[in-house]
């Protein structure tokens, strides 16, 4: 990378170093090229309604065809070196902002609506994913269809390559006009897999590198460990922010630098705690997200809310499609061996396979427990089952991997995983519109009322669950799922009664945070809910 | 740095791998806790109206403690490590968005209306001052009084002391109220002589290392090459994006996330197209600033208006806390030999004497240029003379010459450098307050006036350039004066006739533009000026 000033520097080899440096200035001037290219075609595709090319595609292509003429016209090697990305800048300013948002822009009360069945599909169903899809390669290399790997490596990759991606489909979601619960399962299921993907990586690689002397046991505390450890540093710090901003004042007009510096800083810090803490960062954040949103953000004052929710998005699109467009232009880049041909085109295969089997799965375990009129219906699954496209979260875990494993294993995941990326991106992202219109869960009925559906169907949701309880349960299993439901609820409870008077300047009422809610949403044409009136 | 999930790394030395990361994760998380401090404390103080120790001063003091504690309990010697400072981490990330800032934040019409007063001291005074400052350390050094350097190595030492850091004095200036011609006068003074004192500074460094072969002319026409270079860049693709945002039509109200994107790529745009070319990234984006602001910005929806102010407030306060507080912790820090405390005596002196002859000098040429109404009094360049404290532009120069010059000549300016950098911004900074009251250019007059204050001065000023025409002139000298006098106010009906036309939506009608300035004003409690408020 270039700095300032060092154009000019000493005795040793000046011209050596100025030319070294004016290709870095040239390769983030060419990154910022293609961002802004990105940025412009995503605009124009998008008003023009080509839904076969989402901006996440977009990007990707972008990528890969300044890739493709940077492999053809390179006579000198420079022009990799401009690309020269680091790990470091990725984990520690592109995947955090990405990570944040997915968790800060969940909207909490579909999300808690539909908590029980959400935490099925991204703890269950992902474990569940990972496992199968693990299996499977492995059997594949013991049959000779593919690279073979150790078990413990494929189930590595079963789990780093079961964490979906929300953007590009949820983005196309948002133009057509989904059904809520839906939109919310969608958005739940692959903000939280995430976490869960991490952890279960984390633990398969603890399990890797001290493979004697480790029995299941241990494998399920490490697990919980990473898993609940991280999860509560995040939470924790949340409601630490939460109670700050409740009551240092800081919501007058004139400290709202201040306000927003420190907003900022939070989950950063959640982050970087709990790497200190040898825990994992990104699960940290996401919580952090979630709880800030929920709690700390009505503390703020209303400019700092739009401040806020306009600073996040900014910097996580930024990030997105920085992420995109490096995927594609390093996939366009490496050196790959046909080899893995066979490794792809069988990964691909197995992932659809080990999808169906979480999706599917779960889904008729939630629908055990639900009451009938509120059974996820088959098209709604098969839209969730569609929808598992994969993202930064996979490639951030498959650049892991070639650190984590021996040369050749980690390469073949990491091609692996790259190609399976840009054609989950590429296809599921171009299809999505066509699917969903298929499956007939988009219809004009839900486009203008994505934002207030939320408030009918919750209300409608408040009262199931009181009907729940009069029901009479059936099987000794379908009650303790129903009890699970019940939990789910009084989670929903506590947070009404207690957390959020507790955290929040608010008095608790619902219908009053709503007001509030409703209030910004006009005023907030930045979040992706704004994308809507796109259409018009 | 820590990157996710290298916490469970392969075979070799799992151990030591794995604490070194979570010693940079701790490291970071202290950074994050001192930035937070520092503001908390910056904001508690302001609100106790305790101005001798503002908030630059504080976070400086943050980090002399915190060093000076790591320095005590350093038996291992990680901690130093955890503040592993990258120069690259300073210039890519740290240094353009407080320059960007700088520029963008100047008020166009207070800097345009004394644009001949602020370019006589910004280049003519920063060239005499820096050429008194390498002069005086040059003879300090033939005489024995302090550490002894080549003349062109004195020549850059002088160069880099005499960029001039806005930030504290400006923030005590708006907390006290001043008068709005001396607000402009320090503001622009300290943000152009960066500029100038980094061409200088780069000239000096290529006259250094190509010292055979070179006569003055080559430096001249370097150093045009440079700072006009570097210029131009800025400024055109401050103008690029002027046009771009003007017709490409992304002030509807659901385009604000793309459009903002597309705003904050542009400085670093600029910043690296200069890098690529060869000049200074610096100088450029700090045009770019200029530009984007006075045209730009215009082009922008009120919501995107709003958002951008903000985020280039908050991303540079981040960066400024960041920079002063990582300043004490590395004086702290350091090993400094004791033979430096000469250099930085003596230093001290000439910079004090060189600011004289800059801001004297320059105040008498501007002063016989003026007519007699317009005089800048002897309190205004007294309080000029005394606002030259150092911050990060030095410091950022400093750490560039332990690159460029030889082995203990670096280490003694950077050394030098952030003691100075250090002494001024506690002593000045702390006592701003008392002598901008014993000067009697604070009062309660100003106060409230400084928004519209603007307005009442720059139109008088718009009619005495009239009252010039008919005024015979004195002297030749003073005549040719004049004319300078006069190009910058034909430069005033330039930008009113064809440039804020030609690049904004505006009808280049001043008065409309300062309803909307005015209008936004209320509304951008962000702003620097927004402080004021406080007081009362």
């Amino acid at each position: 990378m270039s700095s300032e000033l060092q154009i000019s520097p000493a005795i040793h080899d000046p011209q050596g170093q100025e030319k070294q440096q004016q290709a870095a200035g040239v390769g983030i001037l060419l990154q910022i090229m293609m961002l802004v290219l990105s940025f412009v075609l995503g605009h124009v595709l998008r008003r023009h309604k080509f839904y076969y090319l989402p901006e996440a595609s977009a990007s990707l292509l972008i990528g890969l065809i300044v890739g493709g003429l940077a492999n053809i016209s390179n006579t000198e090697t420079s022009i990799r070196t401009w690309f020269n990305f680091h790990d470091e800048f990725f984990f520690l300013f592109l995947l955090p902002p990405i990570i944040f948002q997915s968790g800060f822009s969940l909207q909490p009360k579909p999300f808690f609506s539909n908590f029980g069945a959400i935490v099925t599909f991204s703890v269950l169903g992902t474990f569940v994913a990972s496992m199968v899809t693990g299996l499977l390669v492995y059997l594949g290399g013991l049959m000779f269809l593919m690279y073979r790997l150790p078990l413990v490596e494929c189930l590595m990759f079963g789990s780093l390559i079961s964490a979906t991606d929300p953007v590009t489909v949820l983005s196309i979601f948002q133009e057509l006009g989904s059904d809520v619960n839906l939109y919310a399962l969608v958005f739940g299921e692959s903000v939280l897999n995430d976490a869960m993907a991490i952890s279960l990586y984390r633990t398969m690689s603890l399990v890797r590198s001290h493979s004697s002397g480790q029995n299941f046991f241990m494998v399920i505390v490490r697990f919980l460990e990473t898993f609940v450890g991280s999860m509560s540093a995040g939470v924790g710090v949340g409601f630490t922010s939460a109670l700050l901003f409740k009551y240092a004042g800081l919501d007058v007009d004139n400290l709202q630098n201040l306000e927003c510096c420190l907003f900022v800083l939070f989950p950063y810090f959640s982050y970087m705690l709990a790497e200190g803490l040898s825990l994992s960062g990104i699960v940290s954040i996401l919580f952090t997200g979630i709880v800030m949103k929920h709690y700390t953000y009505s503390n703020l004052s209303a400019n700092s809310q739009r401040f806020v929710s306009a600073f996040f998005h900014l910097i996580s699109s930024l990030a997105e499609t920085f992420v995109f467009i490096y995927m594609g232009f390093d996939i366009a880049m490496e050196k790959h061996s046909w080899s893995h041909l066979g490794f792809i085109f069988f990964s691909i295969l197995f992932i659809v396979i080990a999808r169906a089997a979480n999706v599917f799965g779960c889904g008729y375990l939630v629908n055990l427990a639900r009451p009938a009129h509120r059974k996820i219906p088959m098209t709604h699954q098969k839209a969730l089952w569609y929808s598992g496209l994969r993202g930064a979260m996979a490639f951030a875990l498959a650049l892991q991997s070639v650190h984590d494993l021996p040369e050749g294993h980690g390469q073949t995941i990491f091609t692996a995983t790259t190609a399976i990326v840009v054609l989950t991106v590429l296809l599921i992202g171009g299809s999505t519109g066509t699917m969903l219109e298929a499956l007939e869960v988009v219809g004009d009925s839900h486009d203008t009322s994505l934002g207030d559906g939320f408030e009918v169907v919750n209300s409608r949701y408040m009262t199931s669950y009181d009907d729940d309880e009069d029901t009479p349960s059936g099987s000794g299993f379908r009650t303790k799922l129903r009890e699970f439901h019940k939990s789910a609820a009084s989670f929903t409870e506590l947070d009404k009664n207690y957390l959020t008077p507790f955290f929040t300047s608010n008095n608790g009422d619902y219908d009053d945070e709503d007001n509030i809610e409703q209030h910004h949403e006009e005023r907030i044409p930045f979040t992706r809910r704004g994308n809507l009136n796109n259409r018009g």
